[in-house]
């Protein structure tokens, strides 16, 4: 029997093009005995082609035009590794699957923005559209969720999406070191970008958990502005408290259905020390998967990093050369439903707050009487003076209350005349 | 478009069985739209047709004759929900490939023992042999690591995979209370069976470990003797005393790839409290793979139950329902290779021994030369009199070494006139 030989090409070949053609390259063999077809890197597009590389790479395979790719008749599958939500990622990927070729994209931005889009394309045109790696790196979450556990009815998914927050929080635990001086450290070991606006400020964690609700609950991808907030604002002494209190700090990406509406949600939260994701430290990603009939099924590993991205990318190359053409989102684009919003208003937890006031009488009466004002009730109080800048530190846990008491309480605790800025508020989250 | 319906039967109707069908029947719509097809249960075999049930089955659909099952024209799909290395549920499935029919089965005894003859007769016969609810229960590990980690050459694997033993571990430690007493309250809770014999002497993890190791290395299913041990053995002292060292004691079953050479064992493991499994406790699975390009991944989730076993079935359903055959070892029988076995008397760990010994002068001094003579370095020994009975246990952690010298060591100890029973030997795993 003769096998087939399968054109890929790849496009944008930074370190994980790299790494992905070595792997490639390297289980060619493994490959093809597992999926009946040859895999061979026809093209590699780079915008530099003359940028000194660590691995050779035959002439005849570059091509610097990125638009001719997508018209080769000698390619059946291209792999997106540019990135962003616009430009030549775009371009390439809905050029791409116009004319009829299978595609792979590591790229959330442009998933969560075109995903709907994309997947109606592919389905019209009987290809497939492979994204594992744009969410939690080598976690094949994507795929659990579409195969593994495609029995399921998930009411709720939830996790650490972002591996560069996720080591920031806990270096800073481990360190005693602030924000600042951690994240220097990240960017010199490549565990944060130069820029890393976008992982710090949660819209990475938000582009990945609108994927996976996409996908979780069989719904449109959701145009909702979702609640985000990232880690920008944590400081060293909220982890402190936290800890003390028996609480880890993690940015949590939380998805879930309730009253039948959808509620997204990225921000910090305090979990319990105890919990199970607790202890998933450094740049590890986790996945929860609350569901019917299976309870509760967690996927954790490498959520970043060329090996991870790799392997993930291999699992979708594969699955397109085992040669089933595969609804991308699970089911067929035209029954995906669009999604309702949950009010954010009403959600409800308990949170710790950190405040920074003024220390002289009467400051802690003035503080509690604002939280009686606005129903929240106090579970917990500590108060740490500081009497050589004439300040406190009061930190407070409160009982159970709505999100829109809280943004009045925040409200009026940053106009009340004894606190000096605006206070630190964070969601304490059952997990 | 009209939407193919499939035939299924089920042979075998329990907990599982009665689960997995009204699971079917309540899905069908979301299978369809989610394969394209449509499963339909038309026959179910039971041993008890007059046994009183929960729901209600029409009674053209019931069977009694299992042989005839395999025979019918009106069947695509078997599922064997038996149980058992022999007798019918040997004969259907064999039965069931022979003629054709695609088959999904529960059952690790079976696949343990006569996978490898299974999978070359379903490739033979160009159909599909499912078994993802063998292990592991509801955690889609078969699939991830037959897809999503399909770019990764695994070199060890390894986990908890079996609830009954993990429950009564942990509970143990929870409650305070011995094995016998938590045995029988696992037993009203239903988390161990009647006759539990298989899940507390390791057999039926070690069977789960052959069925792991042959798809993670791509080998044929090793006939080698595991090293198997139960939790027998395991006295709520072990336990304690393990706690106050810092450590766990969990069943693990681990298997690796040690030069060129597969090592697989079952045994109780003292783990450090703080690794990463330690906290998965009660009836939970998990599943770690160390590979690479990847790293570590970890799975956890519900190991048995009829809501766990549902939805690793109905992945398989749907794997066959989406249309295409696939090796059930994920590469061709032919290209599966055979097992070199690594001498386990080479293994090396640390270990923890309890010793029971008469409590009078010179014991210590005796015990301690047969650990000297035996070349095994202790590093951390706590001696507890028990004044009443005349007695003291000796509890002795020790640095690494090898197999072949704790047997020695412990036959020795056995023997010496001071220790009145044959010590508790634990090893210790670096997890």
């Amino acid at each position: 029997m003769r096998t087939e030989k399968i054109n890929i090409a790849i496009a944008g070949f930074g370190n994980i093009g790299s790494y992905f053609y070595k792997t490639v390259e390297k289980n060619k063999i493994d490959i093809s005995i597992k999926t009946g077809k040859i895999p061979f890197i026809k093209y590699i597009c780079a915008k530099n082609l003359k940028k000194k590389r660590k691995i050779k790479i035959p002439i005849k395979k570059w091509i610097k035009n990125i638009k001719s790719l997508t018209k080769k008749k000698d390619v059946d599958i291209i792999i997106e590794l540019i990135g962003g939500s616009e430009g030549p990622a775009k371009k390439l990927v809905f050029e791409s699957l116009k004319n009829k070729k299978h595609v792979i994209t590591a790229n959330k931005a442009l998933m969560a923005k075109y995903g709907d889009q994309l997947a109606s394309l592919a389905e019209k045109n009987n290809v497939n559209l492979e994204y594992e790696a744009s969410v939690a790196g080598g976690i094949p979450i994507i795929r659990s969720i579409k195969e593994g556990l495609i029995a399921n009815k998930i009411n709720k998914i939830y996790g650490i999406l972002n591996g560069t927050t996720n080591f920031i929080l806990s270096s800073m635990e481990y360190t005693k070191k602030p924000f600042a001086e951690v994240l220097e450290k990240a960017k010199k070991l490549g565990f944060a970008e130069s820029n890393p606006i976008s992982d710090i400020n949660g819209g990475d964690s938000a582009a990945k958990l609108r994927i996976l609700s996409s996908i979780a609950f069989n719904k449109n991808i959701s145009k909702n502005k979702i609640l985000t907030e990232g880690i920008q604002n944590i400081n060293l002494t909220d982890i402190l408290h936290a800890k003390s209190l028996g609480y880890k700090i993690k940015l949590l990406s939380i998805s879930e259905i309730k009253s039948k509406k959808l509620m997204e949600r990225v921000h910090p939260c305090l979990i319990k020390n105890t919990s199970r994701i607790a202890n998933i430290d450094g740049v590890l990603n986790a996945v929860i998967v609350d569901a019917l009939p299976i309870g509760r099924s967690i996927l954790q590993g490498e959520g970043a990093g060329p090996g991870a991205t790799s392997s993930a990318l291999i699992s979708d190359l594969c699955s397109i050369l085992h040669g089933n053409i595969r609804y991308p989102f699970g089911i067929s684009s035209n029954l995906r439903k669009k999604v309702s919003k949950f009010n954010i208003l009403n959600h409800v937890c308990s949170s710790y707050l950190r405040i920074e006031a003024k220390d002289m009488p009467g400051v802690l009466s003035s503080i509690t009487k604002i939280f009686t004002r606005n129903k929240i009730s106090i579970k917990n109080l500590i108060q740490r003076p500081d009497k050589r800048n004439k300040k406190a530190t009061i930190i407070i846990i409160t009982h159970e209350n709505i999100e829109k008491n809280y943004n009045n309480l925040i409200l009026n605790l940053t106009k009340n005349k004894f606190v000096l800025n605006k206070p630190t508020f964070i969601r304490i989250e059952k997990v």
